[in-house]
């Protein structure tokens, strides 16, 4: 049975799981993020637990590579960390491949985790047997990921996907974190949402999920806010299906748990912004959760343990 | 000799051209667009166009195919218009490529006219030899074609490139032709920059030529409201460069002719709107002109030969 090992480099958390080239994740384990000790602890610790999920798999298992979704933008042609938020000191300029193919002695596939996410959704998640998808997180931030004829658009210089920092009318004026104004990801991200609903309510924000089951329970100021952030979202989104053109469209996310009232927001938007020919485009939330970086980066590992070696392949 | 005809099929007018295999233009012809007189009307007149480049041709010319490029959505893999502005009565639904090649004799290759004008630039204009290129054009309306890998995106739908009803942050609560508000062609296209003029000097306007001269003469007025719809249309694509990132940045269309006020607005807001990594991506003038179309359909018509008769091509 051919087996690869998927890991997802998160800020907080790093997760690898042991996947089966039929997709099913066999087993996983989790770590916090050794982010303030630097490049050395962090390449340590996805080493500690890729060789924890290689004692668990079964008898007959062969794991034929191990892929990587890290935070930051990289570049999956050399295998390396461009850049990386300041969160993971020392990040980028990491010979991500080079690295951990020489601590673990395996072939080692790397690329930006909200492409191995991307990738995770379609091979079994919510975009499954679709060719050309765009998918949406909103979390903290605001990024996406394009499945074109099946394969990731990395872009001439690897950072294809940076759709947080697209205008939108409905943040004419607003400061992003970026340093710029008027970007998506200044009304719709996580912590936009949350400093909308304490300026509203004159309160300490409460965490999000608090946000959405006030709204849910038919608080208006609660409804309101996440209502406009996810119209904000869907006016950018919209406004990309309209150049992209997808099959679908998926969205995750922390804040794609925010329920009915951020999705019908989302969902009219969209509606309200695509071509006629795009209209009954679907619209639908991402399927795997934590899981769908796992699975891709394992997909990752699979396709290059194809690459290379073509014949090998049972 | 291998040639082709390239046609471009506009609102106002049908342009057709004789081209050699290298790219290179050798003649001519153009009539105005029976637009009102429907469908049949418009294909006599290309097939007329046609015939008539076809007495032009040197006697060791062979003319292996004919590329059309049209206003309204096409569907490049059934050759059939699937839907066109109300400019062009009774245009969608024609099943062109069928209809020409009947009447021609002739393999016929079709294509939307945006998608034209981006494979010329790509072939023979000013991005040549680049793979990935985004290609914008401002001129009644704001338009948008995507080469990948050297191949244009159609989309799922055929509809990709409809960049024009994108919303910014310059264009909150302005109304958009389409019915929709804060699109960046309600504020960037060249009607809405004659409009803005007119509003602000109180003056019938005059057409776009005499307000970019005024602006180039130093007049404030022409010149903000040129700058001010540059970077409208540089936010819209700033935000699309981080997203697909391509090699290059194309902008044609008769708004791209107003000149230093509006280019340097254009140019400073991609620089201000892009990732880092970004930031030194070029940003060039369409090349080619009127020709861009007419090259880019015989592109398509020399792809078709090739496509079809792989052995038989000199």
């Amino acid at each position: 049975m051919n087996l690869a090992v998927g890991v997802d480099i998160g800020g907080t958390k790093i997760a690898a799981g042991l996947v089966a080239s039929s997709g099913v994740l066999l087993a996983t384990a989790a770590r916090p993020t050794p982010a303030v000790r630097g490049r050395d602890a962090i390449l340590d610790t996805v080493t500690a637990l890729v060789r924890e999920l290689l004692t668990t798999r079964p008898g007959d298992g062969d794991v034929v590579a191990v892929g990587v979704g890290s935070a930051g933008v990289v570049d999956p042609r050399r295998g390396v960390v461009l850049s990386a938020t300041r969160a993971l000191a020392g990040w980028a300029g990491t010979d991500l491949r080079g690295e951990l193919s020489r601590r673990l002695g395996l072939r080692v596939a790397v690329d930006n985790d909200v492409h191995a996410h991307a990738l995770g959704e379609q091979w079994r998640g919510a975009a499954a047997g679709r060719r050309d998808v765009l998918l949406v997180t909103v979390g903290t931030g605001v990024g996406a990921s394009i499945v074109l004829d099946g394969r990731i658009r990395h872009g001439a210089h690897s950072v294809a996907g940076h759709a947080g920092h697209m205008t939108v009318a409905a943040a004419a004026g607003r400061p992003c974190p970026c340093g710029g104004r008027g970007h998506v990801e200044a009304v719709a991200s996580g912590p936009a949402l949350l400093g909308e609903y304490s300026r509203r309510t004159g309160t300490d924000s409460p965490d999000l999920t608090e946000v959405a089951r006030l709204a849910a329970d038919g608080d208006p100021v609660a409804g309101a806010v996440l209502a406009e952030g996810g119209a904000a979202l869907g006016s950018m989104i919209g406004g990309l299906v309209n150049v992209i053109d997808p099959e679908i469209v998926v969205i995750g996310g922390g804040v794609a748990g925010c329920g009915e009232p951020w999705w019908r927001a989302v969902r009219e938007t969209i509606g309200a912004e695509v071509l006629p020919a795009l209209r009954d485009i679907p619209v639908e939330p991402a399927a795997l959760g934590g899981s769908a970086a796992l699975l891709g980066a394992a997909r990752m590992a699979f396709a290059a343990a194809r690459d290379r070696e073509p014949s090998a392949t049972s």
